[in-house]
């Protein structure tokens, strides 16, 4: 969840290149700089005293990328942009259906101080005018002011990821000529709608509005909620995505108050503004936007502040509903057992029967974040494919999220397979814990053999390998002691010269786990594998091992490094208790003297079975370059 | 950008599995079939005639997947559902600006019927009211409501895929009973709003809410909506992206009239509800929902409609806001020329100076949907990592669009890489037209050899290794005569043993462009290359070809097939004059029974040389596998 961010610095030598964002930003910046109209509020004497030419431009990427220009540093009281944060808090501590009793969400199509109260109920049209955000702000548990403005500052600080507070002089005269919003407070307790003392919940608003925050935090913040509600440059849970929804909702329909529809229409993204100059705004998914400039319009908005978030929208087509079709972006690949295999090496007829059968095996690799449209995708591809394949690999290494409508779309998929008389294969889904979960708890009805999971796709890939072959063959080879006719190498030869070869050989077991061939070591001999499983492994990481060739009876190992003349490059280890036969160098050079047309035919074999595997790894490569 | 897409049909055999979503449609349509409240309108007989058990449900996916669930292909009138639609035709006939003048786009907060202009200058509020319907509709170009109206049923035909036509008998009630909208009309008249006749257009609108549709259509026309104005049933485009944008907006903020913000908040899909039972949702990206059922609720809209898409949006967390965060996931992968490099052969020398240097040319494979979000995260992965590569390779094989703002974005790094000595090289851009425009445009200021477009990626590849190789040892092998004596495959012998090789060599010179081994001979000679370059070629598809490698002087090629004593497998072409020695078959037998010992080495250096390139195979394998 983590993510590397930091503000962009300036290249540290000529050999680097500047970002282009980077550029638009500053010269927007410096453009915008020019926009004199406007004049800082002054209701209270402490917003009287901000410099109308301060101005600061932030944005910020939803996986935690900042760019900014201007005075990004320089704090100013938040205002009513804690609104829809605090209403995420409220959602936290009560839950959607409870908030939505004591604040609606319907637009006033009027200013933010109006009351709109509905007439009946008293309940306030939404929480982003000044009686909707009293009455959320009461709601916040806590049983004094004080209470609830530290449950809030530790809010917003998750949000900025900067311990944030409160300018008491702010929120001194907030306080001293509040008038209008104690009149709501009152009416509010009039209607129940708050039932405690109204005053508590009120001061705790003034303070609230009262929280200093600077530029880039307004930024982060924003690309807080357009990355779901964690935090991309900490890492941390600001909000849950369910309230970051509801957030984004409200500040959509009623975040711009009378203007909502025409900023819907020309910026489109859910924003919100603050009296200090402050602006936010937030394209889900895409980035955030923080703006600080306190010259204001008539309407109580950031003249520069309105201008930036245009002018970013126009110039990079950034609106929430020039949303990109997903089409099949889910599915990063799809490759069958018979274009790439796993990384055991196979015998002849296992090796025919993968390329008579094997695209029955179909392996689809998954990317990106999977929710309903996604994951339809996925599944789509499954059910329109059924007919051709017996059994499916989902790979999920590339998948970053995978929310519960995916997890059960995927998991009534595999429901299918029994009774279809099809098996799947899930990898790499330990990341994925709602999936995970709903797969194991599905499991339980399933049969084991239906749906498997594995962590390792090549491993998945050989096992999917293995019960093709043995429902061609009934067994694997791999079960087999093979005798030395059979080997690959030694095919070919007549009965005396295998008499030859045989004399030269020396016979040598080892047990299940035991190192055959150590990296570094000098190549002195090479083996005939007569039972049992060797496997090459080469760590990947501290704890995991990937493994790179799993030989089986019949096949030879080791065999390159004498040719080679040269060290050992990996381990080798018997997966099983093995028997062998060892060629050592030496009577390997007695051979090429003694009996030259002897060797002449092992080496041929020796190229042959070394072309074949080239052919197939160039195969694969160009099917995995595709 | 055709899709194919037909509706699902029963599986053909038992061998087949059923689609989850199919199943969870047709329970959900037959679940809610139950629910028996609201009453079918009357206030045209027409309407009064429906079944109040008609009930369809259509979730149709952005890339053309059609899920259907019971009376989908009842036709009915369109109703209000085309107020959205006419608009985008409207946008299309004046452009935003001109139609923001006539009809603004703020929510009335108000039922669908209320008056709601302008009090001084007479703009309708929004374009979902009736009277900003009819304002739009008489904005339609055309002189007759016939004239309108055939346009209307074009462009309305371009959503559906299916031809669509105006229910006389509805039409004509609802042109003797729409007082009201007449009473509209000439009040558009009177504030010059309206500037012709004004019973045309409003003629022409009592003829588009009598447009036939069914359900079908409407998911389809959801779904277009959803794939940012192209059907993703037909392919074509109904409407322009930008209008697309437009439309949702409206839709967002006036669709559901005085339930806007709720339904925002609470489903989260604009939409549009029509009085004949039939509703409309749409996610942009995602998918479209269709729905009919003529029950209607005190606000007339469908009860049952309105239930479809409240719990598909809950069941599958389809929000508008639940977006999922784009992080990286436009970078498909990224790989360096010292991990898998183009399908050139190298020396010892180049190959060295490739495994040492080859970190410095970096290739970005990108996929997905490039926009400024999506193209901002290439950009930043150019930017940050510029220290570290000399070339970029860009590779566009994977990515479907990049609007405006990528292609500038792509551009602004472009035009960086000349000032910081660096190279850029772009492959498979043609498809991506706004790209490709935005690059040749700026080209012509642009050093040539430093921002490069190639159409294939591994030649690509080979061009920047090269201008690796030439910048450390300053001319390729490539253009060099070699001797025999410097083959790779006769290394290491003594010279009286190359003496009795090149006795049995016949020398041989090709023209550029002939063909020196074909598919399906006999393999009877191998060749060592002297001088010029020889490459393998395989088709792909109708006109294109890939090349699997490129062999230069020093190599042999051919080899393999003679060991195997069978076929050609594939051609081998000169790509340039090239001069040669060929080994026949014959005098290789000679040379195994007469000189056991050199060929025994011979075969020795094949082995060896073909382990090499198995290894580097595997090693590619594993990178490519990541």
């Amino acid at each position: 969840m983590k993510s590397s961010a930091k503000a962009r610095k300036a290249p540290p030598s000529s050999t680097c290149i500047t970002s282009p964002v980077q550029d638009y930003l500053d010269k927007l910046q410096q453009r915008l700089q020019k926009m004199n109209s406007g004049t800082v509020a002054t209701y209270i004497p402490e917003l009287g005293k901000a410099d109308p030419d301060w101005f600061g431009v932030c944005l910020v990427s939803a996986d935690g990328q900042v760019y900014e220009a201007g005075n990004t540093q320089k704090t100013f009281t938040i205002q009513s942009i804690s609104k829809p944060f605090t209403y995420g808090l409220a959602l936290e501590d009560h839950g959607r259906e409870q908030i939505l009793k004591k604040v609606w969400v319907e637009p006033s199509g009027e200013a933010f101080n109006s009351i709109s109260l509905d007439p009946a109920t008293g309940r306030p049209l939404n929480p982003m005018i000044n009686a909707g955000a009293i009455a959320t702000t009461s709601l916040v548990r806590g049983k004094t002011a004080q209470q609830k403005i530290h449950r809030i500052l530790d809010a917003f600080t998750r949000y900025t990821g900067r311990r944030l507070e409160v300018d008491d002089k702010v929120y001194g005269s907030e306080s001293d000529t509040g008038h209008r919003n104690r009149a709501i407070a009152h009416m509010l307790r009039n209607f129940d709608i708050i039932t405690e003392e109204p005053t508590t919940g009120l001061e705790a608003y003034f303070m609230q509005c009262s929280i200093l925050v600077n530029c880039r935090d307004l930024g982060i913040m924003a690309a807080t909620l357009a990355n779901a509600g964690v935090n991309p440059v900490t890492g941390e849970v600001a909000a849950k995505r369910e309230h970051v929804e509801s957030m984004l909702s409200v500040m959509s329909s009623c975040g711009m108050y009378d203007a909502a529809g025409e900023w819907v229409y020309n910026v489109g993204m859910p924003a919100k503004s603050g009296v200090a100059g402050g602006i936010l705004a937030v394209l889900p998914g895409q980035l955030g936007i923080g703006v600080f400039s306190p010259r204001l319009d008539s309407h109580g908005n950031s003249v520069r502040g309105i201008e930036v978030c245009r002018e970013i929208s126009r110039s990079f087509d950034l609106h929430m509903f020039n949303t990109p079709p997903l089409r099949k972006s889910s599915i990063r690949r799809k490759v069958k057992a018979n274009e790439v295999g796993s990384n055991r090496l196979r015998h002849k007829k296992e090796a025919e029967i993968l390329q008579a059968f094997g695209g029955r095996i179909v392996k689809i690799e998954i990317q990106g974040e999977l929710t309903f449209a996604t994951a339809e995708v996925v599944v789509r591809e499954a059910v329109d494919t059924a007919a051709e394949w017996d059994c499916l690999m989902l790979d999920f290494g590339h998948v970053q999220m995978a929310d519960e409508a995916a997890a059960q779309l995927l998991t009534d998929l595999a429901a299918r397979m029994a009774p279809a008389d099809k098996k799947l294969v899930l990898t790499a889904v330990d990341h994925l814990s709602d999936l995970k979960q709903s797969m194991q708890k599905k499991f339980k009805q399933l049969s084991p053999r239906r749906v498997r999971i594995f962590q390792d796709a090549d491993l998945a890939m050989e096992w999917c390998e293995n019960e093709l072959i043995e429902s061609r063959i009934k067994r694997l080879h791999s079960n087999h002691r093979v005798s030395l006719k059979d080997c690959e190498l030694l095919t070919g030869f007549l009965q005396e010269q295998l008499e030859v070869i045989f004399k030269l050989l020396v016979s040598k077991n080892f047990r299940k786990g035991s190192r055959i061939i150590r990296t570094g070591e000098r190549a002195d001999k090479f083996y005939f594998l007569m039972k049992g499983k060797v496997s090459v492994w080469v760590p990947i990481g501290k704890k995991a091992k990937k493994r790179l060739a799993t030989f089986l009876p019949g096949m030879a190992f080791g065999e390159m490094a004498v040719l080679e003349n040269s060290t050992r490059s990996a381990d080798i280890k018997a997966d099983s208790d093995i028997e062998c036969y060892v060629f050592p160098v030496k009577k390997l050079q007695e051979l090429a003297k003694e009996h030259p047309l002897i060797m002449i035919r092992l080496l041929n074999n020796i190229s042959l079975v070394m072309a074949g595997r080239l052919r197939k790894a160039n195969r694969e490569i160009s099917i995995l370059c595709r």
